[in-house]
């Protein structure tokens, strides 16, 4: 079951990158894998996710026809300045594109396809890989006008062969949207964990402190790259947020149980 | 197997003392309950979660060993006050015990332990009852000085028999944990999902949106009870999140990664 493509090349063979590069080999394309740390090289090889592990971009010397940029959002900035052959369609994961597709350089362009799984674990390197975390999650894609058509068809073929589904969305409409849905509730879950040393052992915690706090086990350095790069839209959520509360902390001094009442009312409708 | 504890009758036969029924039953537990709505009766008869359902107290004629209010805050407030017989031991199941120990009258003291079981789930009513609901989990008790030690033993005898694991602490200690462990997610997750209207249908949700908001279901009157009875120590943890998200918009403000970056490691030690 090998496929027409050519060589794809993942850079980063943590936990989304080595995802991808374990679940296309499964769907027989020809992969090969970039990664710093030789411990990770090492378990990329044993699982068989590359057929090919590279200490550095150097180090690859093969063509390929697709490169995956599955790195902090930090360092894929600074790898969109790399001297990738022409021939080479780029897409990226990192969980915000507008500052990503701003910082395609010129030459680029064409071949540059931004991407954004929308899935995830609290997990982290290699070892927290899964060939099915992408099966059946979105994945946006935000082409600018100015990729190439050939260049938009091949990340979405990728992405199909990943068993996830396209979502066609621009940049600016991505990061508005998960500034709420990602990033808001990834920081909460963070300053409720930072709160808990304050407490007693939390030998009571029910399930709302379980699932309130569970993905606050991510990457610090990635986090840090994600909100520095979505600082405007992140700051508006929460400004919205911290009204919200005052708000409530009004109502509970007052003993306003109809105000209470309406919040628990709205934040019913799911 | 029948025990030889004497009547237990579980007044409020919703998801949590209709869990309570099911469970005490099956333990071999003679259960009778009270409920208001016709149709809840019926449903906890036919599950034989109970020998009797009575519409009111005042119908429950047979004289209980164990009374377990299983009604929102709001009402096992009024309850405490309620004529019980001599000889009844009585418990409660409310999510905060300050208030509750406070109102109860000078003739129940010595028969009444307050209790919390912390375990739920999303659902509502005797439809989502589960007789495994607070397998293994810990359920405070919040026995005063003035509580006797028989009263104490027979309602740690009922919370082994469900399953659960009794954990002994004053009424204070427990409203300011679960200000934190229960109230402040709750909230949190109430105002996410109020935020979503503002927002195009949010069909890239991932996995971190779906924890956060989770437990958003709950029965928005009991909610508002518990946040108007727990309301001093609920104003202080507002507080905290609020100053904390008020730093991180400031780290944002300045670009300040290291300050973002040390929101993100704190909120790592899990």
């Amino acid at each position: 079951m090998e496929t027409q493509e050519g060589l794809t090349l993942v850079v980063g063979l943590g936990l989304i990158g080595g995802s991808i590069a374990r679940a296309l080999t499964a769907a027989g394309w020809s992969v090969h894998g970039v990664d710093p740390d030789a411990a990770t090289r090492a378990a990329a090889l044993a699982a068989l996710a590359v057929r090919h592990a590279h200490a550095s971009l150097a180090d690859a010397m093969a063509m390929p026809s697709l490169v995956v940029l599955a790195t902090p959002p930090g360092v894929t900035l600074d790898l969109l300045s790399y001297p990738w052959p022409g021939g080479s369609i780029v897409t990226d994961c990192a969980g915000v594109k507008v500052a990503v597709v701003e910082a395609v350089p010129e030459q680029l362009r064409s071949r540059f396809v931004g991407g954004h799984p929308m899935a995830g674990n609290e997990g982290r390197g290699f070892g927290a890989s899964d060939p099915e975390l992408f099966r059946g999650r979105p994945w946006v894609l935000t082409p600018t006008s100015e990729a190439s058509p050939s260049a938009t068809a091949l990340v979405e073929r990728m992405v199909r062969a990943l068993g996830a589904e396209p979502v066609p969305m621009s940049a600016d409409a991505h990061d508005r949207r998960v500034a709420l849905l990602s990033h808001l509730p990834n920081l909460l879950a963070a300053i409720l964990v930072g709160m808990e040393p304050d407490l007693e052992r939390p030998d009571i915690a029910g399930g709302s402190w379980r699932d309130a706090t569970r993905v606050a086990g991510g990457n610090p350095e990635l986090w840090a790259d994600i909100f520095t790069l979505n600082a405007d839209e992140i700051e508006g959520r929460i400004d919205q947020m911290v009204n919200r509360l005052e708000a409530v902390r009004r109502a509970l001094e007052q003993r306003n149980r109809a105000a209470l009442l309406a919040t628990f009312t709205s934040g019913n409708a799911q």
